[in-house]
């Protein structure tokens, strides 16, 4: 690291100087507006610019565009495979589209995750991207409203009446009951989170939907175990799964799937011979583990870059209508699920 | 998302008339040098502060200051397991510190990540933690030199002469070696990726002159295999391992040791009855495949929180001495390794 001499970027009097023309000049050549000058002095201001490694200083800009080309974004975790990915999807367009995104993960702290957006609003961040489901209305109405700042919220706001991207997760549950159906499975648990957000409600109530419709018993009371959305809640959950003897196991994410494997492991129970387990998300590991999961595939990476498209067209076309994007998931038939 | 109205924040302004006083009334009050108010004025713009949720803007703070209170941080990828844990030592800090950490991950597409190196140096971020490998030091003479922004370089930057974490990667590699030789493996294969970096090439010295000293024959053009460092790499690693006819395999990541899982599985072969399995880096995930992972614990959320804790100094104190921390790396034996 360069430490020993003070902090000072390259700045636009120091191309100035060493082309040996005035800042203005400098400023009109590098904005595009330098017609006026000879070509050898334009030649030479960006023959400067170029040596010195000149860069623009963004916040002065910001504060007379009052645009920081920022995109906050706010997702539960930074570690979950899903949001890796969600976050590649939001990485390429904003690169695309000249924006810089803002990452935080706060593992659903709620006080840290104000603290997030304070700064991000101190820093006049253009528009934001909020995936997780801790962040309540309130907040919401208290930091971004009086501010205007631009959002879109993921999943989980049933109340949000602005734009959105919206996944099929009724669709991913009534699928999900489908193939278990097919499979001959009557006797069915699912595991769903403590904290129910609308995606993962939409999830069961297609799920338990379509039980109904096929005439399979399923209900709140009886049928569902709640655990953390994690590798450890999955493994915990294990011991009040087989309490209820059922022969398939719908999990909420495949991360808690996975977390289910290493508990019925350990019991000496054999997947999918003994009993299915089917996931939700189509993380990479799904492939990798043994065996291979079933699972319920979001268009997670698409995801990512529709909202943050969404994001970008809303920032500089603050009054056009509503825009709402539905997207489809598909049943992914691997190895965990099997006949009863 | 708040659309229909146009973009624009809360301003000290907004905050001065509605408290019906002046700009500079509230700066003073605003900034503790309000002393000189009466009780009522300055209770009263609090208030108005509070109830219009009024936030300074960091940017103009920041071209007074010359500080942005951001750090950005580089990394290979955000989805990789090890990197989300040191992210997460880094918010720690940061958060404590008041900063704000800007992460990107490129994947280790070089032109990508000087898109972003030139995107924070715009933005006048305060310092850089860079756990990318593909950075060249070319890119670092270019960009972050002439801009004399402080920055950090984790492990595989050898000509580094500045501030620096370095993990014990030599011990890690001997710690390999001894656990394999007392286990009586005799045919060990090595994979490695394909760009050497310098932490890993300490990895591989400590477990070759440890297996020398122990007169077990270990050479690079023999007994290494070449690939990516990730679930992919590792089940792709397999056919080549199994020419070598190994009875144990050290895996340079704790990811590609399980993609070698999937791919020995997929030949029916036995973990670790048939072929001993070690990582490297004691990611979450260890502890839920089968069998859990035998591998190196690296103080991984350590590593993050040190690096912001060096950059933070280094940002605040630029003619300090340079600041080294090394930190040491332990053996965890679970159940990938076996006697011969």
């Amino acid at each position: 690291m360069g430490f020993g001499f003070m902090k000072s970027k390259v700045t636009i009097r120091d191309v100035a100087d060493a082309a040996g023309v005035s800042v203005t000049t400098v400023s009109q050549i590098l904005n595009g507006k330098g017609k006026r000058f000879s070509k050898a002095t334009q030649e030479k201001v960006f023959k400067v610019r170029d040596d010195l490694h000149y860069i623009p200083d963004f916040n002065a800009q910001n504060l007379i565009h009052r645009s920081s080309k920022m995109i906050g974004v706010l997702v539960p975790s930074i570690g979950n495979p899903f949001f890796s990915t969600f976050i590649k999807g939001i990485l390429s367009v904003c690169r695309k589209e000249r924006y810089v995104p803002l990452i935080f993960g706060a593992d659903q702290a709620e006080d840290l995750e104000r603290y997030y957006l304070e700064s991000l609003i101190r820093r006049s961040v253009d528009g934001l991207i909020i995936a997780s489901p801790t962040i309540t209305p309130q907040t919401i109405d208290e930091l971004l409203m009086p501010n205007k700042i631009p959002y879109i919220v993921l999943d989980q706001n049933p109340e949000n009446n602005g734009d959105r991207v919206k996944v099929n997760d009724y669709q991913g549950g009534a699928l999900v009951a489908e193939h278990l159906v097919q499979l001959g499975h009557k006797n069915i648990v699912m595991v769903l989170p403590n904290q129910m957000t609308e995606n993962i409600h939409d999830r069961y109530l297609g799920f338990k939907n379509t039980l109904d419709k096929h005439g399979v018993k399923f209900d709140m009371a009886d049928d569902v175990i709640h655990d953390d959305l994690s590798l450890e809640g999955g493994c915990h959950s294990v011991e009040n799964i087989l309490k209820k003897d059922p022969t398939a196991v719908f999990c909420a994410n495949d991360e808690l799937a996975i977390g289910v494997y290493r508990g019925m492991h350990e019991r000496g129970i054999v997947i999918p011979d003994q009993i299915s387990v089917i996931g939700y998300d189509n993380i990479d590991l799904d492939e990798y583990v043994t065996p291979k999961l079933t699972t319920i595939s979001q268009p997670i990476r698409s995801i990512g870059e529709t909202s943050a498209q969404l994001i970008i067209k809303r920032i500089n076309h603050p009054n056009i209508g509503r825009q709402l994007v539905n997207m489809d998931v598909h049943l992914v038939v691997r190895e965990s699920t099997e006949k009863v």
